[in-house]
């Protein structure tokens, strides 16, 4: 069994209406990696950074079983960096600065041994190196997940389709699902995106929890936690998808039921995220605090009902 | 036991993106009392309408146990008139027309026979007519349940809190409690709620569901169902008051746990209600759709889990 992460690992600037941070670590694959280490502990990871990059960041990873054979690191260059600062209602920012260097001239090389990779989680970059990614692998995946967002649907939305059709499990936002369908209706977009050949739509609405939807028309919801203070939300949806991967590789099932009990991991896991600045909540969780953040979940649904 | 209704009965005009009606039977107390119906069937109702209110809707209040003794007609005057427009997404509306009409000088007088109810709904009004139904009970009712809106927070605040220190549940949207209180946190601005001496509070969230707090920071989740077409959002937020009530008030019940049920009941009552323009939807519903609906409340939200 293995386990590979394609995406970005960068530093991060952050403002919200608490605090900022001028540089901390941060990109999908970081957010995905640290999640899933949580429940998978010998992952491999696609990436790229620049000479500027921590070397003790590295060691973390590798301390959390992840493998960096396929972490380019490149010589004399800077790593990708992402600025944003939250509006007061933590549920929308404005971008500061977006400063690709590294990222520019990407190109996700898989090493042999990671080709037989039987989950491939795709984070949020360009769809065409997705599609790049998954021309590299000797067969398909057991199980492909791939994160996207609205500005790929912006300025290449026929490469997104055409990695979209290739994948099994596929995450956005509400707004990207009606952007992408053209349906407002989430239950008829998500049966336009199970046309396109997805097996399961994970719909992430933030603060308002999550919908997966199957290709026969079963869908499960599952809420967020409703918090006391949300520190920093950048990187929830990638430690979402992260924990929910982990979960599923674990396990190695990918039936309904258990990607229903995964959306429960990968959403716990989002609540530890948001509650400290970029990863940091990710880096000492134990396995009593995941359980009982768990339970929290189950017991926030938990109604006694019998039907007369 | 009795349970008693004190809202508006009044005609509304709605456009939607699919349809418009020029002229339909609204108000709270309508929505409130016929999805209570389904559970209760031995209501009391206060309210006003004009002469020009249609005989065969009373004869249809009746015929669905609701006692009208306490629904003022007023002769020679017009009923309560209101007119909106939903956007594309049928989350927002903007206003076109209010005509108070009867509402202008409600005076809500409640019949002797009325005032021992155990069960009382205040439905969205003025908070002082709501504080003057208040005064004119017997004793405190076993359960009062108080819907308001931002409308009354912008121009009537204090007399709002005053009427708030007095009820036992509080339902309001998301936008509300934080208005309410100040505070952006939900978590917190429950809390702050508790403070005023309610030991309910539901925040209602449209299509993201419903969350229930108590005053010993326990809460619960109830999502809203996914839902192929939304018809017409008007009166969903008083068909929930209504279910949930009418399932408080047949089962007698006022502890967290039949509070969870209530809300469950609520939820698949309102979702019932945006099926079809106006209250239609709740005039013919049969015992089996109800329970149905609320197995698919249950099924949304089932996981197995064993925790580790």
């Amino acid at each position: 069994m293995s386990f590979l992460t394609v995406g970005t690992v960068a530093f991060d600037a952050i403002e919200t209406p608490f605090d900022k941070v001028d540089k901390i670590i941060g990109g999908s694959a970081t957010y995905i990696t640290l999640a899933a280490s949580y429940f998978y502990p010998k992952q491999q990871i696609v990436s790229v950074v620049g000479e500027d990059f921590p070397a003790d960041m590295i060691s973390k990873f590798k301390s959390k079983g992840i493998d960096v054979e396929g972490l380019q690191i490149k010589k004399g260059e800077k790593s990708f960096f992402w600025s944003g600062k939250y509006h007061n209602d933590m549920n929308s920012r404005d971008t500061l600065v977006t400063d690709l260097n590294v990222l520019a001239d990407f190109d996700p090389i898989i090493p042999e041994a990671y080709k037989n990779a039987e989950y491939l989680m795709l984070g949020n970059i360009d769809p065409s190196l997705q599609n790049k990614v998954l021309d590299q692998m000797n067969q398909k995946p057991k199980l492909v997940m791939l994160d996207t967002m609205n500005f790929w649907m912006d300025i290449a939305m026929d490469n997104l389709k055409s990695v979209i059709s290739r994948i099994d499990v596929l995450t956005i936002n509400d707004a990207e699902a009606r952007q992408l369908t053209g349906e407002y209706s989430l239950v008829r977009a998500a049966r336009k995106i199970a046309e396109m050949g997805v097996k399961y739509l994970i719909i992430k609405k933030g603060e308002h929890g999550a919908l997966l939807f199957n290709n026969e028309n079963q869908v499960f919801f599952c809420p967020a936690l409703p918090l006391e203070e949300v520190f920093d939300p950048t990187g929830a949806g990638d430690t979402f998808a992260g924990g929910l991967m982990g979960y599923l590789a674990s396990t190695d099932d990918i039936s309904f039921g258990n990607m229903k009990r995964g959306i429960i991991y990968g959403s716990a896991m989002a609540s530890f995220c948001v509650q400290k600045f970029g990863p940091n909540r990710l880096l000492d969780l134990s396995q009593d605090e995941i359980n009982s953040r768990i339970q929290t979940f189950i017991n926030l649904v938990q109604v006694d009902i019998t039907l007369s």
